[in-house]
């Protein structure tokens, strides 16, 4: 699980004076741009090798608005792993006091520059296995996506 | 079903060449919208009279992408109605060719000024009833979401 | 000088209840978008071609404030045409009653693919000459910008 | 001169690979932001007061492109005080070689929550004199803007 910090952008809340429900689904990319990150191989590494993850699916639950200012964490999980695909998960909490702010998650699958799926390059496996991080340790088999 | 057509705008694409995925999240809004103008009572007039929809919930699939300035159409459909909440479902299509690119579906409560959940003003699903604009016809009954 | 209607998404507006103002710079680009479309060259079709129009500078000035689900309109003038580039002038109009709400202006320059400065296209003059959009009818002459 | 770092978020750049010029709008916001919390009088505080920093004027001029991923770091001055508003500059710069991608200015007046214009609250000029961060050293004096 990786974590990032922020604080909620002025223009991210909207006029209801809360943080406008489709920019917490930025903060789940910018959670996964720290987890490549963290895994040593970034996602502007993997796009620079002609690769690249496009969502197939998005799913958000929204339990507490965020605020304009509030420092925010959002944490990221691999739940799951696949020979063309992953799926993470997201928390995003507000850091003062770790109040449960969105859930969510996310699909992905490997295409390459003309948008064709493909295999995941084995750079990405083998970074994720090397760093353990996985949920529950280990990665799924070989299955299609 | 409402209908609402428009182009895509160029900072609405990514990188990648096509429409950022949470981008689609903000047009479903825009179906809601254009659903609230067709019923007669407008979003913007419901905040006026100090109530507001929040939002609980955001799924979507992505199935083709869409690019800058292709004309969109979102279709808009209420597809429960409760005393205090709602859900919508949402197709965005290609207009020129009528291809499914992104399907989602919203859940939405009722809250006051305050962020409290609250009854559904009665204009509300007076309109929606009148315009005979919920799925089968039917107006779900008075169960709490 | 082209018209470009659209109504303020719900989005837009920031938590003082009036369109956030870096959101006015993208309906400019839409007012552009318009503009080259009525020219008959859109601009996704000199992408297409390999080229593209790079921002420079930008400079706006905020009269009034838009509100959500207000229909406003975008008037583009394209003020200045020279061998390399281009200076575009906007008015963002509220369309119930014609009020001024934000003026501005933006300078760009034709780029290729990788990024250097080029002749913008052929194509590009010769439709903007046909189109006698250039204000005051004439078109700058082959100045380096 | 404050400074405020951040990493550039995927859905910034556009489809010419490079950040969309909307976005460096929004990094000027953050840098203010950066600068009401270095003064001790957060801007969030300040709407809670009850007053608000309207924008009246934005200019930016664009030297290179920030690409995703990249660190940036937002460099901003308040160039000019009056009793009304004020003036801000801001340079945003690629974090790993100092190269100045951005430049501009921004500025504001001060206004209630009904979007009158007032004076700035004394707790806003109080603080910034205390902070010595008005650009060479002194704050103009009472000329309306």
């Amino acid at each position: 699980m990786i974590e990032e910090h922020f604080r909620v952008r002025y223009h991210e809340a909207d006029q209801m004076g809360a943080v406008h429900h489709a920019a917490y689904i930025t903060w789940f990319e910018e959670g996964r741009s720290a987890f490549t990150r963290a895994i040593g191989y970034p996602y502007a590494a993997m796009e620079a090798d002609g690769m690249a993850l496009a969502i197939t699916d998005v799913a958000a639950r929204y339990h507490q608005p965020a605020r304009y200012d509030e420092e925010v964490i959002v944490f990221t999980c691999l739940a799951e792993l696949r020979s063309r695909g992953m799926m993470f998960t997201y928390e995003v909490r507000r850091a003062v006091d770790n109040t449960l702010l969105v859930s969510g998650t996310t699909k992905l699958v490997s295409v390459d520059r003309q948008g064709t799926v493909k295999r995941l390059p084995d750079a990405w496996r083998e970074k994720v296995a090397a760093a353990s991080l996985i949920d529950g340790g280990s990665v799924a088999g070989e299955v299609g996506l």
